[in-house]
């Protein structure tokens, strides 16, 4: 069986972009077709989504992320459904998730839950055993985000249930966000927080990488970082790269360059609200009748900055 | 209302023990009782883990964490559901948590989640807004476990949330495990990392605390530290701490004596594995016929060694 790298390589390979969908459903965003007709507290044809009950919104989730999927499975190589935008609708909006991470790979797309999750020990285990293995576990996770300031003990379960099932994570590193700095810009030992992340993420991958030169223990660099992201490539040869923060959040084609090798792998860039919501929020607002062409516009207007001005236009 | 702090002082003052229980469940430590009696893929009358569905083990972890409810409720004043364990059954599980939950408030119990969540920005207001707020949130914790290494923006939306919902959350500071020193442990400026923290932590509360002295926003400080448990309760004297790993991780009542005040406040103290396991691991095993009754021993053990050994016996 291939493992993650490999799998990863050559989804990237085969639809030849780096381009990475993420899958972060709100309700108030959603096409008004997939919304209830009416408010079922008042009747009115307005939605009240104070009023709306989690299965309900659950369900336009659920439709919502089926036809993305639909739209852009073609053209990129995997989807990342954001956990918490599903837990916030209890045990009903996360049966839903399950339901899509099957959906996404039914289409060939391989599937990174975004859930930051981690613990210690066997608590860690637990999650790990839950959530990753597209074929041995209940979630079906291809990989999972992971956050580190638990430590290394707390990251070994996932490394090692990982390599157990074909399967990877992200360990968080240097986060999109302003406020990421607190911990992970100060210095310690000499360099950044961050950085003692990086390297113990590139120890773990130096002696387990496939041929491609890659391990299965990615890292998560904020795309709001392109002088971090040049860096981080250099100190971390064997270490995919998961890039948030492309599109609404401003980081552009351009700023992400630095996450790739000179042959257009080792990075995945998240664009998440910038495709999903086209329809309602960019350059593709009020140009076409339906919505799925929205979508489509915007994906395939990310490949193409994506190709034109990163080594990703060689894959 | 009364704010979370306010609530927490009550229930612990009214109990008369800061003694906190941690509902952790796995399938092959639970009683046979709730197991089931055959093996659904071979009819054999051992219990076959692997072949268990998720409705029958999340099912099971009902029936177990409500009958420990039953024993613990009279004598604690909170119950922490370990997340990891019910998601790793997917939303089955999670769909037994979310009654859980329920029936440990009408037990007259503060429920906190243990999930150690965040994201950043609108992300990490998803998972407040679903998993905190007793009357407010689809999930309904009292409390929500949180980790801090995506920095003081991240946190932010928790805050606010649990201040609008009187919730509360504990911010991982320096965790029971060892590898927790990998982070937490490295100095900068002149601190260790876990220090930056509690000084974040302790600065959100001096302006807010209640008129017991403490704000909403607490800390996790693990039980196997006793040093830094004394060193952070100087540092940080408006914060409750939560403290993990007493029991089956090492720490004992002599060790967490630091974390509290004067007044036996400041602190809960978690017990998970030694609690909701005493009849197959621990001074109780084969000591009852009925395994509540271990549980029920264990509890009040903990209880009084917690008010012999800490400043908790003022309560």
């Amino acid at each position: 069986m291939p493992s993650f790298s490999e799998k990863l390589e050559d989804a990237v390979r085969a639809k030849k972009t780096p381009a990475l969908i993420g899958l972060d459903p709100r309700y108030d965003m959603l096409p008004d077709e997939l919304k209830r007709s009416g408010c079922s507290c008042c009747g009115e044809s307005r939605h009240h989504e104070d009023y709306l009950n989690p299965e309900t919104i659950a369900t336009a989730f659920g439709q919502f992320c089926y036809r993305i999927i639909d739209v852009v499975a073609p053209f990129v190589s995997a989807v990342k459904p954001q956990m918490a935008f599903f837990e916030q609708y209890g045990s009903m909006g996360l049966f839903v998730l399950e339901n899509i991470v099957q959906y996404a790979q039914q289409k060939g797309l391989l599937v990174i839950l975004d859930g930051k999750r981690n613990d210690i020990g066997s608590t860690a285990a637990a999650y790990a055993d839950g959530l990753i293995g597209a074929k041995s576990s209940i979630w079906g996770g291809d990989a999972l985000t992971v956050n580190p300031y638990l430590g290394d003990d707390s990251l070994e379960p996932f490394e090692q249930i990982a390599k157990e099932r074909d399967a990877g994570i992200f360990v968080l590193v240097k986060t999109s966000n302003k406020g990421g700095a607190m911990l992970q810009d100060i210095i310690a030992d000499g360099k950044p927080v961050y950085q003692h992340v990086a390297e113990y993420v590139e120890s773990r991958n130096v002696s387990d990488a496939s041929a491609n030169g890659y391990g299965n223990i990615g890292a998560v660099v904020g795309a709001t970082w392109a002088e971090q992201l040049t860096e981080l490539r250099a100190i971390m040869p064997h270490t995919w790269f998961l890039v948030p923060g492309y599109g609404s959040q401003g980081g552009s084609a351009k700023d992400v360059a630095g996450a790739f090798d000179a042959n257009g792998l080792g990075a995945l860039v998240n664009n998440s609200r910038g495709i999903i919501f086209a329809y309602k929020t960019g350059e593709f607002v009020g140009k076409f009748d339906r919505w799925e062409d929205a979508v489509l516009a915007a994906t395939q207007a990310m490949i193409a900055r994506l190709a034109a001005d990163t080594s990703a236009g060689k894959l």
